[in-house]
């Protein structure tokens, strides 16, 4: 597996992270328990709280409240996703059918809030207080993010700086969020923790778009999701504004017949792809992923850590953009 | 206003929590601001923050803090009915058509979600840690029991056993939390913050018996919600348990077949309302809410507290078992 390169330094906290998580998931009977068990079969990559613990470690030691901070990362967003799914009416994730889609909305609404109190419970019990401040705001953050993409959705003349507002907000905020807390388990000064909240901001960046430039061409058998789910959910992302940027009017009038027609059916979603490559779109998200990337790199270059978290810090942050490919 | 009997003792502070509530829900422009402002119109009685600050007063004063947990509880209420009306595709609202209704299950998830969050960023950017841990408790507690109600849909075998259950996870907990909350801040000791703890439960479960029976014989006007609502949802609750713990097999068959069926047209919900009510049901509910109300009397009145918030508090529990009517 490729994602042993950079969590191989942390996995001993890993397990321990997923510990943590499958007792939290293994209390309940009843539908409780039966959502819980579907929660845990789609087991994510657990990349927050790899960043978390890769950032936390000090001469390859990761305190206790760093593990648990990392958990309860990992929680937030899974209750997220479990809400975005439901928003989305998303079908698959990771190769599973989705809670939704097996249970309904409500099942799905309930265990997101359910997941979510959890966190914070978490948080408070053991006193992790300033963590708290950090996760409250960036919950908030989140939320705020995807409403403003619900409030744009279809909007095909939506710019590049509206889509990085809302990517910045629903999915950076988060990485950012779990960079800030590794850097103060570490106990670096405040400087240092605000430079790991910026290189938590530029991965997150750079992975958000490369998700989305990967839902026109990714490989269906890797993401573990049909491609297209943006477009069906009207949600106009990087790739398509970047092309409409160089498209004629004519070629705009075309697009957005294809795109606010729904159906992507009959050729029209291979024609559309075929656009957004034409027109640079997908060239020009490859180079800004890259550039995000970079700039995490260069950050945490100019920063004091573990000399194999710093290697697997780089792996991590090369892979965001090479990625399923 | 009857209210104003209860709610007269706080009102400076009930109008300050009004203010906090209001501030946060102007922050914002675009859809996040046209559904706060729906949210705001959708003004509830203030029950818990009411609780919450007769409770906490000590000669005549309450504490800001006090009034800023009071807001937070309000805040996490309104995030609980913005996803229950999503969860039970309620239309109407204290006379107002739902979020849900207006816009959609999306808005109404996320909006859930950015009220929540902000709840619990007040809590920690104040401080209050004490009043965070059992906010997070009671939250989590509360969506336990929107899931075992969810469980239990249409289970005409439940029992009361199962039913108090629910109601407890589900309403009496934020209740007990309020009054938790609002004894912490008087300052008394632990006994005292149990017991205060153990009225607002008492006082929960008359809230909430009261309600499920209102549900089937309130007044539509007075509710600004149509009667229904629980049958409608598959919500087996204490008048229809109760009732159906009175009924020959014939009797339970026919409603079976009511309740099972939906449809509550051409008599069928005047039958339904009729056998409740023939069997019981409807005193049995009358009294199991008087008990309640009358526990929570009890360990009022064994407790300290200011003259006018012993006599606002037997208020407002003497009108939970009388209101609607």
């Amino acid at each position: 597996m490729v994602e042993q390169t950079f969590q191989g330094a942390v996995q001993d906290e890993l397990s321990q992270v997923d510990r943590h998580i499958g007792e939290f998931f293994a209390v309940s009977g009843g539908l409780v328990g039966q959502v819980s068990r579907h929660v845990l079969a789609t087991n994510g990559k657990r990349l927050r709280p790899t960043l978390l613990l890769l950032v936390a470690r000090r001469q390859g030691r990761v305190s206790e409240t760093a593990v648990l901070a990392a958990s309860v990362v990992e929680l937030i967003h899974i209750a997220t996703l479990i809400h975005d799914d439901s928003i989305d009416r998303s079908m698959l994730r990771r190769g599973l059918p989705t809670i939704n889609s097996i249970y309904s909305d409500q099942v799905s609404i309930i265990m997101g809030d359910f997941v979510y109190s959890k966190a914070f419970a978490l948080l408070v019990d053991h006193g992790l207080f300033a963590e708290m401040r950090i996760l409250a705001q960036a919950a908030h953050v989140m939320s705020h993010g995807e409403m403003l993409q619900l409030e744009r959705k279809n909007r095909l003349h939506s710019t590049e700086a509206e889509y990085l507002e809302i990517i910045d907000e629903k999915t950076a905020s988060l990485f950012a969020a779990a960079c800030e807390i590794g850097a103060m388990a570490r106990g670096v000064d405040e400087d240092g923790v605000a430079a790991w909240r910026r290189f938590g901001r530029e991965y997150g960046r750079a992975f958000q778009i490369t998700d989305d430039l990967f839902d026109f061409i990714g490989e269906e058998a890797v993401m573990g999701k049909a491609r297209g789910s943006d477009i069906r959910s009207g949600r106009v992302t990087l790739p398509l504004i970047a092309a409409l940027g160089n498209a004629s009017a004519r070629e705009r009038a075309r697009i957005e017949e294809i795109v606010m027609g729904g159906g992507m059916v009959d050729g029209l979603w291979e024609e559309l792809v075929a656009f957004i490559d034409a027109k640079g779109g997908v060239d020009y998200c490859l180079e800004q992923a890259a550039h995000h990337a970079r700039e995490a790199a260069s950050i945490a270059g100019d920063l004091e850590v573990d000399a194999d978290s710093r290697f697997a810090l780089a792996a991590v942050v090369e892979q965001v953009v090479r990625r399923r490919r």
